[in-house]
């Protein structure tokens, strides 16, 4: 065993603390999606989790484990985070500031101020978040919850994956990828982390551009991605893995992959069709790898993890766009 | 008590046998919908149910009672009940026919399809879906599985109903009106007989124009339509309340509650929002009068249960046009 900051028995621990704080979210599939996919295909529906993301899960767990004298909580993120710190802040009693990108979609920070939060933006072309959140960190009593670098919220992460295996074991998969959506890498060293010692193991799945998890595994070190913008999948464009995250991936997890733009909004078009849930396109990259990916898979099922589902009306229409075309005659479709 | 065809042990018995063949699916809330709303609401999603609605029960339950020598499974449906008889006749490996209207949405079409079902369709103004159905049911050993007035489909809707007592008393409800979108009443008497002797209440919700199970209720006899087309509530256009589940919902429902076409649009797009979750407007309406009809409304909780999701992605768009308009300064919304 190296040395890793989290540990599988803290997201055990994770599991019991938020037991009745969090939701059980579902496994669904459908047969349309196992026959796209050309194995069994099982989807955890995060996007159904409170705030609308697993991030609640890895906010919770920290919030709740804050230290004595804790009178403010600040985070920074692009909106998933934010939410899950705001509603797990309010849950306890404590405010919340939460430093969001000026570009983040209106729905996401508007859902944030809807959990009490107070909210101040940065330019990400310009900016760092790290910078903006100093002057509310010099408040006395003031505690950063990081949106990933953070054994806390690594192991609230985690207990998705604790869900997964009792929940896929009960439709009779034992053995499969894992596929993850990931920015920081949070939430995919903590399922790692959770499915240790079973047939299950995760992968990282990035959007084309912003792919340093993938690159990063496989050469061994942490690299940065060249771009902060220009994907539509707004919650995941972080520019590296955590110090924290990265060598638990490096130890527990498989080969990243990697997905377009199009590839997301195809698969979020068929989580509407076929499973009737709401993905934003961030949240859907697990599933389009395990979907149009499957060339670089392996096995007879693959779990996916829909991360999140907060997206605009406007950018859903879009989703809209690119649901398959329905031919009544035959029940097969075409893009 | 009176001479019901079903009784509240048969749902009993149906849960027990419907156990790891139906999702249990989750009872959602969010803050934002309870200040819309006026009390504490509560979603049963079972939109997010197999065959993307309730109907997947009732239909399990029936199949798996079937006589001895069925070959073939019939039945008529505007789309969701088929799709519920389809996957339940494969999975129990019967072939199976489905009568539906010939302006069903193709998405239902397609569904039924497949899950391997052989299609036929009708005119919903000038035919009949029991004439339709005749000839096939001709064939010997073919049996039909009516929508709703079919004591093992009433008492397998009702294991909907077996779950939400459970879940709203985990969220600490036990005293409220559960809302139920209603066609020909299958699903509301189902859950009226489940949550007999607890404090919750069932409640059917219409379409304005659809209202037969209100009239109904409100003169103690069953009533017809005057219109069978004209709402985009596509699933519930039932003409009139069953000969079984009339008297169930006369012993047990409160007086049913009506919306417009636009109200189930709005709490679609309002499931959407805060949810993340995709129904179909039929599948919408008792959402719809849990926010809008407050004041036809008593205590400090309601349950709505959203019944299908089953929707074009033509239909969707529609829906997205009533997002609120999120107003970021303030953290409001406004239509």
């Amino acid at each position: 065993m190296s040395d890793l900051a989290v540990t599988q028995a803290d997201v055990t621990d994770a599991a019991t603390r938020l037991t009745g704080v969090v939701r059980e979210t579902p496994l669904l599939s459908h047969p349309a999606l196992d026959a796209i996919a050309g194995r069994k295909l099982l989807v955890k529906a995060e996007s159904l989790q409170r705030t609308g993301s697993f991030k609640f899960r890895g906010a919770s767990n920290a919030v709740a484990q804050l230290p004595k004298g804790t009178s403010h909580v600040v985070a920074f993120s692009s909106g998933n985070h934010a939410q899950g710190v705001a509603l797990a802040a309010q849950s306890h009693g404590l405010p919340a500031t939460i430093i969001m990108p000026a570009d983040a979609p209106v729905s996401k920070i508007k859902g944030t101020k809807g959990y009490g939060a107070q909210v101040a933006t940065y330019d990400r072309a310009t900016g760092s978040r790290e910078e903006a959140a100093q002057p509310f960190l010099k408040k006395s009593g003031a505690q950063l919850i990081h949106p990933f670098d953070n054994p806390h919220v690594i192991a609230g992460q985690g207990t998705a994956g604790t869900e997964i295996i009792a929940q896929a074991a009960a439709q009779g998969v034992q053995q499969a990828d894992v596929l993850v959506c990931t920015g920081g890498g949070g939430l995919a060293s903590g399922i790692a982390l959770a499915v240790q010692g079973t047939g299950l193991r995760v992968r990282t799945v990035e959007p084309e551009g912003f792919d340093d998890a993938a690159r990063s595994l496989a050469q061994g070190s942490r690299v940065t991605n060249a771009a902060t913008t220009g994907s539509i999948c707004d919650a995941i464009l972080t520019p590296s893995p955590g110090t924290l995250t990265f060598p638990i991936l490096q130890e527990h997890a498989g080969p990243g992959l990697v997905v377009s733009d199009t590839e997301a909004l195809r698969a979020a078009a068929l989580a509407f069709t076929y499973l009737r849930i709401v993905l934003e396109p961030g949240g859907a990259v697990a599933l389009a790898a395990a979907l149009f990916k499957g060339k670089e898979q392996n096995g007879d099922a693959v779990i996916a993890v829909a991360t999140g589902g907060n997206v605009d009306a406007e950018m859903f229409a879009r989703i809209l766009e690119h649901v398959p075309i329905p031919d009544a005659a035959d029940g097969t479709s075409a893009w």
